[in-house]
């Protein structure tokens, strides 16, 4: 299987806040947002595999910023790492301000596909080739993230996680 | 102000899993679960604070199990440890058998809130005082899991995270 | 088939009501709630008889109170007694205010329920073997409801319903 | 206050039902249908009143025939008969064959509204003057369904229901 | 086949605007009302074929008028012309205003739907008779319409759009 | 007021077609594909315009390819031309195929919005600087297609409409 780019699975879901989005503040539940960006990173990841994909997880979101209802929020999806069945795909986020345009960034996600087939097997996706700094840089970080999910899920010990051990540890 | 135990703050969550929520293989989006933990684990931390409450992050989730349509889902949210304005959330899911009955977990999630006033300023909190050997467990998880928080978002060196530096120390 | 009791099936749906689901007073509509209830209901059925369920008929249900927008509603639901076929639903439902975090009971309503294999056809369900003082309470009950709800249905003479009429000649 | 006829606040609400509404035998959830007749009701009693109106009652509703998805359903609601400041709600609901184009009665139900102010203060309305046959005999059931109301909600003693009583005195 | 009547195909869809359904000036969106008429529409030209129809085409729709949230609106659609496989339907929206009831006309709109069997294929449809006035004159005006659609995707020249040349030429 | 290229309001919507979104034919509703492009085309406006923007009209739309559910659509809005306090949008629609990830022109769309302040009031706009060749294609089209809509609205004499009148005297 040839590699792809990563701009060949990028992903733009741009929508509106609608007010049965919102919680007591008028801003955009984080659930809502999670959901959003589930199905924009899912898309990313069929584009990267042609095959069906579901959610195998999501990395730790953080939201620094509250959405007011009436924004314009814009998800980017792109996958950032292919490994042997499953794809990272890194997600930006952005909202736009009603009257000066100004764009600003409102969160980042990291979500975890697997490609399967119709009886929802695993099936093998093509390589990811990053092109640009960013994405060069997503890359490298993915392997890490791999180990900490591993160790957190306990299918990896965190002595064998080299590439995290090493962030802890100053190595 | 009083501490209150994880009880207080129990939240169930039962409904159905609806055609309109799910990916091409009939199962429920990932998505669409992580909504539904959030709606859940709000609720959780409104009971405990009292106080409009709003996403602060999520935690580290992975979908192991896929949730077919008909399927009966339950969500079990309760607050799992109280910091000064935020609330950790510790979220079971458990889906059922539609025949047999036989009940299995799906799902576990971890989310944190903080609670605001009506101007969105954080606001204090009531501590938690927890009871049975679960919740004692899943308190003293809570601040492993604030630390590796605080430092991916680059707000505490990892140097400094002691309880989180010793698990990949074996110390 | 073994008789169960009705904590076998209790049900608890909590969750908030949204902006999308109120009237002009800001309200939840009374047609939501009755959706929800038979949601709720529907499971509890289901719980109860492991098979597919569909409802049959709905009780007289007055609603007494307002829910406004952003208030917590729990709705639980348990059968409260079963017939060959069929079953009575018994279902609570309370709002907490936001703030208090008191607790008032905001309706209760009665739904019936049919079991049907795979066509649609009826099929026996478990017997229910109630237990506290109000669960026998309810079981009586269903009895008389059941006789009016067939005098309703002009499938009983008025004559025939003993239960009833004692309650309206004070016999 | 003119009084008004039924056909001054008659109200026809024809949808189809879609995938999302269904349970697992691919009918219409029952719940789902009251709610649309909920909706179909208040706007007829808002017709009549010119008024916000609440749902305050939904009286005994059987669901005979399963609505299959895809369906054409018409629910036609009417007020039928006006107290001081509640009015009766007459619902019919027909659904029609894909192909034949058949109309077969689906269902009959009747919710009761209140009239009120932006205060939420009930307001008095409009008297009801029955033209047709049909009218004049869902006008004249109402004051007995009135009865059995209160009597059920315990606002009334079964022995001052005099019209109700002699339904099942054979007087 | 037997020709059909207009209202033999006429549908009434009532229901109230909410407010997930409106704009940040709280009117219905445009993009709202276009999805209600296209179901509407469908019923109609479902109706008038009693076949699948599927939306074939839009003609140019003006938005006058803004409907606020809260709103009863009227949807009223019928068959105006039926071709070969195709048929033109006729939308009006209505408006009332809360309070004083009074009904103002909100909208014009001009669907064209095809009938198709179960494999998406065109088949034939009955022919309309138009009866009223009204109904005489849409008829009349729906083979105009028709040249200008095809003129318009290019599968007409507009030298032998003989109706529409007319109309710019004064003839 | 500076003018603006049409990339400056570009829009791109990106989503799945979801099992509630479709006909018998499991194809998307024509009403939710017109209801998404307006949402899209509502956002390009506002982009350009940094105002609240309502919908005006819509141009003709013809449907000529069915899009079957669990398709990947994309939406993509940008002004084609501004006029005193209105924009012409023009959207394009293409779907993908799931599996050979093929994309293809589902629909072409063409919406006018006007820019109002909070009253309601319609406010100015910027001009449009178009670039590409087919922008400049479409700014030329968009001067006739608002004369066809003057006449058509009955706002202008076919005869003043020279553009449009050329394009059928074959002058």
């Amino acid at each position: 299987m040839e590699s792809k780019s990563p701009s060949a699975s990028r992903t733009t879901m741009t929508d509106m806040v609608l007010p049965s989005e919102t919680n007591p503040l008028n801003n955009l539940f984080g659930g809502e947002l999670l959901a959003r960006m589930d199905r924009a990173a899912s898309i990313a990841a069929r584009r990267h595999s042609r095959r069906i994909t579901v959610t195998a997880s999501v990395n730790h979101v953080a939201f620094n910023r509250a959405v007011p209802v009436g924004s314009v929020v814009t998800v980017e999806a792109a996958v950032s790492r292919a490994f042997k069945t499953s794809m990272e795909v890194y997600i930006d986020v952005w909202m736009e301000d009603r009257f000066s345009g100004e764009r600003t960034k409102a969160n980042e996600a990291i979500y975890t596909f697997v490609a399967v087939d119709d009886t929802g097997k695993p099936t093998e996706v093509p390589r990811l080739a990053p092109e640009t700094d960013l994405e060069k840089e997503r890359f490298a970080g993915a392997l890490r993230r791999k180990q900490l999910s591993l160790v957190l899920a306990g299918k990896m010990k965190p002595d064998e996680a080299t590439e995290l051990k090493a962030l802890f540890m100053g190595a």
